[in-house]
């Protein structure tokens, strides 16, 4: 890449209330990563939201006074030819769609979330089949471009990338960032100082270290004296003390749809008699978000944008980009295959992980130790998702039963049987492998 | 072995109501491997049952007209000094303490079963210490001997033995031999033309393949168009037909706790409210036995013991017996050390697979196929499993409430406190280890 | 199989010498797996051989008054159509190549052996693309056909075929089956009543448990106390006691080659200024062979075969034939896939242990014990083999001279490339995939 | 270690001609990492040379005007206690040993080198013991310690502490440091600019990939238009062209001793015709390098020490603790333990690997691409070093002979006989194990 003038950025779901934000961050990063082109790429259906957002863009850039270049288009080929970096930001049927996901596991008893559970699943089986398809653009006409894959379920869209195509991708949550940065505020140092160890998978990891200025904190977070591991977008329950220290590891928060079932279903439950699901609430503050964006004056990400929820994704996302540009050599946590880090796990399965990332690309690092009371579940719920994969390519509804039969939130064959079929028919329209 | 006159076996749990059925075995069995005597333990709560049972023994020795010595003692060490088989059936706490592993999950919206799930934890936690002390004995006064462990739950029981002494061991359930007798019923051959594979572990497993004359026969079984596995002892549900298909194996009956978590759970519970707990049942079905074992002119095994459940166990018994002492090489599925079967399960995990029986002991055979979607499972099923056996050994809550919390069946942290909490104090007696 | 009339058995290179061997095995054994037809199938150039074997097969099966038909046939497909078992026993190139495998490399220093160094691995590469054109043919013809590999060297080509074809292949030696006869021998036991247990691969591997009777005679054939092991048509150097006793195990005799390679090197060199090489004996062996053969008056298996080598390589075959077919469950010790058997070897690897053949195939017992020493030289060697058949298959020299620079007994890069210049050359003719 | 006033370094084996330039290294690093205390120990035959170094060790620290206080002692536990870093550099049985080391094998046709084949592991035969001795006093008197080994060869010597004590050891070699500066001196980049990969073992391993400023230069070196890997100190033969492209790796020197073992024994032996060994010429070297230190007026590290070889060995010391000082999360290649890395090695062997240097010491970075054809190699000669870290520890001959017999440069049992008798006898004095 070093070579050239300058470079090539295409987002794919350029049209997403996120955009500014990396906007933002592409733009406070020039100085070491000089940006010669942005192309914000949407479908047809998202027409709309892509020029509000890529006029928002040009204004700031504008206001920032670079010489990028910034491109709306629906043409995706056009977007992704000769790209260094191409992203990924999508939502396959849209809002409506995970809604769905949200709603019909738990009219049976079964948690409905987005990333986790049958929510997941299903994300998964609509997403995996356009994101494959994207890759063919990719590797014919930006063959050495970094895919960078922000969409959810982030480990599992990773997995099937790297499975079933050539291109480098790497799957990027906005967890750990969240994390470190709770962790350099409770102890008031800078960031570069404090050095979180992550075991497990997207959305299923546990810290099972803490440094901050080379001094193991994790005793000390264990026992509720450090800051408190918290995604902004989610309710925060309180874990229980005992069970925390007989864990000897902090688990993403996320984890409480495993450790804490009853307590998490009921408070969805409730929350969407009160206001809908978490689906409908999005569906509010993107609209609000999109009518500031649509203001002229507005030549800034609002401050408004970080209720949303996905702090410092483009903070992470900037970081990558200019890790791979420059050989910055620092560490950042990833998704990327397993190859032989958990002998437990099959080589091509995607990991969360820190690696060190290179000019030649993230390099993991082996964790040091792996507490064996986790093992059983992660291998369990990656189990699940390898079955999703292939059941998404092949659209074999055999494959399907069993990757919900086998994931840990569903309690029977009957009930996977029944959010199969129900789940299924709702995004018919959306799994054409399923119903050819 | 070979030089000796006959063989010395020794039974840790004599006085068990099926021990008239081991009698009969080693009698049919005395032509292929002669026995010098049978030396019946038990502790001295359970001396009058011992008395009995004993008695019955002698006379049925009488009958048949052979040279064995029927011994009854409470002396633990005499019955294993040179004993050439240690067989041990043993329940610590007896049936009270099976009614509480029964009850008490239950109670919390949790399958209480005494081999699967909180109830199997709690009568592991109990009896690993007592069976560890009895290896002691026998590493110091039958060295060489070979402990058949019949004590349930089997599988943590032989994991627990294998870890924690020298003492050769061997893991033996009738599931696998009931389902090979079935398949061998179902298709009119003699049981050595069928040869089914297993894979998992105890009470854990799955049939992948199945040998009829050298045929396979499974996907008939999955299609119901052959034999049906189930235990006589536990009530027959049906499998899902499309679960079974997709599963592409065969079930063990207890996975149905796992596979059909609601539908076992309302059985049981009104089953608990019709005739109280299985260890309700137990203990009417052993009175009676016990009442006929009394009748001094009974000299032979009365049927009425094969209601009790437990078919073929001392057949399973007599033939390991027989093809150590014979080096028979022939194929019986045994509990032994995983080594390197699983690449995902620790090398010194017990699981249940099809060993050749030679006079070095049971030697592994290697599964042809282990279906991925059932890995994950089978992990974190053996995860909590280990678990279980450190909190043993150590009296470690930590390890115990992660035990807990980490199994399939247990849905969150609170439900896993309660549990442990209600569970240790109920068998607070049995549990030295966590009350020191 | 079990349905038919009577099996169908293919010969590849029937016009062997050691054909009456496996003819005089299936006649003996035909009361329990009765046979209809044998095809014996040669190339052009073996016409005059396989006419006068044939013939003689004729005859015997004729003293036999058994219904088998012989067929002489130099039609490959015709012969496999259909066969039940598919045996092969060739020799591309003939003795004319061999006599250069065993010529060439010792001219410069390095051991010249027919499966063992550069001759083992020049006879390979011509092999293996002649061999997977054979199991094209299967494929088609006869899928469900069992081929027994006896070609040497029978690792490499065994797991040339598993990689490269869909054929069921066993490869079998003769080496562990005269270890087992030696063995009942210096007992005086039936050979079923001995058990050895064997670590490696074809033509390495160590023999680290023996029992005789249930007893472990390990340390008194390590003692010099035991039978001894040696192949017959090998001259017998004695291993060093010492050695032997810090080894543990006892070496296959072609481990002299390796752990003795100053004095076989030696004696080779000798033998060769005395007699010629390996090929020019059994060129004068076999020469008188076909005399015999020729006789009209003889009706069965002469005498004087068992002078050339390969001793119960026939009774090896037929014992494997009938446990597929019979489903025995008995114990034979065979080349098949590794499977997770070494964890510090390829899957896909070939390695020779002991197996139980039921009617379904081979399944591999995990051995009990692999000596850590040995590990190395092990790993060596089946790298070597592996690169070697890719080579094959590819013609890429690259790999070709890494395969034989990374061979334990080539000493340097130099010595390497010509060995690997001089070899190509002479065998140009067979090695169209290096010469295309 | 951050709160205190100063690091105190002890340097075991401080006498040593190296420690000028540790101490420049140490004096130059004094703004980023302060050092309070510097401990040069040695044992009693080493005082003159400890009071020569370490006079010149104050001079310089005094030329500096740094706060260092720089102290010599004959006593060890006075010199580790409390220690930040303990360093060991020593040679048991001196250049007389290693001169014994290099004459012995060549007599015998074997190669000779002090860290390669027999030489090294006589060499680890002697140190091994007095390293874990060494160690007993870290984890008495100085638990929290790194110990940074550079004695050779070190990564039998780390692998011996990592098995067989408590304390946090690192080993360190100066060949990758140099790889690098190579690198970067052809290339005209800075250092931080180049990142090679390093696969393999110390003194076993293979460059697979090289990154310049992002872009892989490996084909460039393979073709010889790269810069060239050579060690200082070593002759420098060229890698043939054709093995080095079909190698698809850069070798390190100590390769040669492997894949040129013809030219490298011709070369070793005309050495010793003309120079005697390598031990005779670094005596000659070491005596003139005394003679300079010895000068009153010398205030500095003199420009002869970088003769001697070992080239950087103390940039690549302080940098290393630099790293470990200030978490500096830098790329270092180092010698661990293997963990996962190499599924085919033991876990607990050493291998050499690039790390991440944390401020909780390094992290492995798993290398992305293992070459097939070299881990027969690899594993043969860990094989050799596991033996003989056992046998150093245990005195156990069976297992030394072990070691040597399946050294891939021991071309047999005969010859590794002769030189086990013969070396044990020449070092008797300082093998106390096998003497007992």
């Amino acid at each position: 890449m070093k070579d050239k003038r300058g470079l090539k950025i295409a987002v794919i779901g350029g049209g997403s209330s996120y955009t500014p934000e990396l906007v933002e961050g592409l733009i406070n990063g020039y100085g070491e990563m000089p940006i010669a082109e942005i192309w914000l790429v949407d479908i047809e259906a998202g027409k709309r939201k892509l020029d509000i957002v890529g006029n928002l863009a040009k204004r700031m850039v504008h206001k920032a006074g670079l010489p990028i270049q910034v491109h709306l288009t629906l043409n995706r080929r056009e977007a992704i030819k000769d790209a260094d970096f191409v992203s990924t930001q999508m939502r396959v049927g849209m809002l409506e769609a995970r809604k769905l996901d949200e709603h019909i596991p738990i009219q049976h008893g079964v948690i409905g979330q987005e990333t986790t559970g049958p929510g997941g699943m299903f994300k998964a089986l609509r997403t995996i089949p356009v994101i494959l398809d994207i890759c063919r653009d990719i590797e014919e006409l930006a063959p050495h471009a970094w895919m960078l894959n922000f969409t959810n379920p982030a480990g599992m869209i990773t997995e099937a990338v790297q499975k079933y195509s050539r291109v480098r991708t790497i799957g990027l949550c906005n967890s750990p960032i969240n994390f470190k940065k709770s962790l350099a505020t409770a102890y008031h140092v800078p960031e570069e100082k404090v050095l979180p160890e992550f075991v497990g998978i997207n959305h299923l990891h546990w810290v099972t270290s803490a440094l901050v200025n080379g001094r193991e904190v994790l005793p000390e977070l264990l026992a509720g004296e450090g800051g408190e591991y918290t995604a902004s977008n989610v309710p925060t329950f309180g874990w229980d003390p005992e069970f925390l220290q007989s864990l000897a590891a902090v688990p993403t928060y996320y984890l409480k749809y495993f450790y804490m079932q009853h307590e998490m279903f009921a408070e969805m439950k409730e929350s969407l008699r009160q206001n809908g699901t978490r689906a409908d609430i999005v569906s509010r503050v993107e609209k609000e978000l999109f009518e500031l964006y649509e203001d002229e004056t507005l030549e800034e990400k609002p401050k408004q944008l970080e209720q949303r929820g996905g702090a410092y994704y483009s903070e992470a996302a900037v970081r990558l980009m200019q890790s791979l540009y420059l050989g910055r050599n620092d560490i950042q946590t990833l998704n990327v295959a397993n190859g032989g880090i958990y002998d437990f796990l099959p080589e091509d399965a995607s990991i969360e992980v820190n690696c060190v990332v290179t000019s030649g690309g993230p390099v993991p690092l082996v964790p040091g130790h792996v507490p064996p009371h986790i093992k059983g579940l992660l291998h369990a719920v990656k189990t699940y998702e390898s079955l999703t994969i292939e059941a998404a390519v092949t659209g074999n509804r055999a494959l399907a039963l069993q990757a919900l039969v086998h994931h840990p939130l569903v309690p029977s064959v009957s009930t996977a049987k029944i959010l199969l079929d129900e789940m299924l028919e709702a995004h018919r329209h959306y799994l054409p492998n399923f119903f050819a």
